[in-house]
């Protein structure tokens, strides 16, 4: 849809990180007319011109409808504080920042939180992501409800508490469980085997948490409460791979057996 | 192939689980002759029936040139025991036993390991499973190779030692993921959310893992080192989800910012 013709709201994007690069390609595809800001001006420059977008040099000159700041946690509140009084509906897209960051700066404010992983490189289906929205009344809501329901099919209001519990369940399920392949992958290059030999294993962990729920799925040692196996794992472990095996085979065990089992005996 | 008009070796299979009914199904299809032994023999039977193989009530009279145990890890040294000194080539699947389990108790012996969680009722493309083998000789070793190759594309030789680390590997990439992802779906019901709101985030993030490597594809606020964020997240966390948070994100932070933060504080 051409949205440049009809009476819909202009976007600025504030930042060109990851999450902007991606947004940005999302508004454009929707009809959007966009602009970019970035207090370094080549970023913007260079983002504008890959998505058809107007990069602009000074924040004060960004002249939209809807902005969308997707700069870093702990800036967002100095940025608003510096667009203090200006018009038009103002959101960020954090997990973790309330809403709140613009009660008093702003008329108009809200929260647009993309659920996603994003790297610049790696392509998104935006219409796939879940946005989590919050408006600070009725009407802001309907308006943001309107922005995301023409970027992605999953929109969904939550509240600024519940927003942070959503970030805490998303580092578990995305960067925690990175962190548990990268223990495996070090485990194989030790003994010289490629992290490609745990591909199909993942692929079928996966599978069973899309298909049944991942305390139906759970498996290994501990489920089984095999305390010999867990010992000889132990044995060959040391350091923060020791540390984390014994600790989440402890509380698989106390969940699944009631069960606490000193492994360092 | 009809491997039964042939010279192929007539297979056995000891035990009904889930690597049992997984690998009968495989061994069948490849054409081999397959008989099946569990102690309960209705479960022999009823996995027999199902794949076209023989059920044996008799641990006695079973007959066969290459059996293989698919039984619980603790159980594989005293069901040896009680074969001492039978013809024909002995295997176990376990990543964790180690081959000498048979030593002294049979001439022919080794390990076929599929890599892979298993459960009944997901079915499993066995061709694209890794068979991680071992044999007692080079006679055996290719013997159990011929037999690995005819299920799988993925046959690689390695040594009791390295296969109980590429189980731990699997432990932590399948295990210790899925244990990641049940804190996800616990924190998603605590606001009424369903964890299928999670899938596409879980989606991206296993993309990323098999294009680029976890150590790569880290992100979230330890591998950003955002302090803030984690001591906010900690604070509405408790119990199990409190520690695993607060272990795992040091962990991060330590490798990527060589950085102990105590956020106890």
């Amino acid at each position: 849809m051409d949205r440049t013709l009809s009476h819909s709201p202009r976007i600025a994007v504030i930042g060109s990180g990851n999450v902007a690069t991606h947004l940005a390609k999302a508004v454009t595809r929707a009809g959007y007319k966009l602009s970019i800001y970035n207090h370094h001006y080549e970023s913007a420059s260079r983002l504008a011109s890959a998505v058809g977008a107007t990069a602009v040099a000074d924040l004060d000159d960004l002249d939209a409808d809807i902005y969308i700041i997707t700069i870093k946690d702990d800036a967002i509140a100095s940025l608003a504080a510096s667009v203090a009084g200006r018009k038009g509906l103002w959101l960020h897209t954090s997990g973790s920042v309330d809403m709140k960051v613009f009660d008093g700066i702003v008329d108009s404010y809200g929260v647009l939180y993309p659920m996603q992983t994003f790297s610049k490189d790696a392509d998104v289906d935006m219409t796939e992501v879940p946005f989590f929205i919050e408006g600070c009344n009725g009407d802001v809501t309907r308006a943001i409800r309107e922005l995301a329901s023409s970027l992605s099919h999953k929109v969904l209001e939550v509240s600024s508490a519940n927003r942070v519990k959503l970030h805490i369940a998303a580092v578990f399920a995305c960067n925690f469980t990175n962190y548990m392949w990268a223990q495996s992958s070090d485990i194989l290059e030790s003994i010289g085997a490629d992290f490609s030999v745990m591909h199909p294993l993942i692929k079928a962990t996966l599978d069973k948490t899309l298909t049944m729920s991942p305390h139906d799925g759970q498996t290994g040692p501990a489920r089984r409460g095999d305390v010999d196996i867990i010992k000889k794992h132990l044995s060959m472990l040391s350091g923060v791979k020791h540390k984390l095996y014994e600790t989440l085979s402890t509380d698989i065990m106390n969940e699944y057996h009631h069960n606490t089992t000193d492994y360092q005996s």
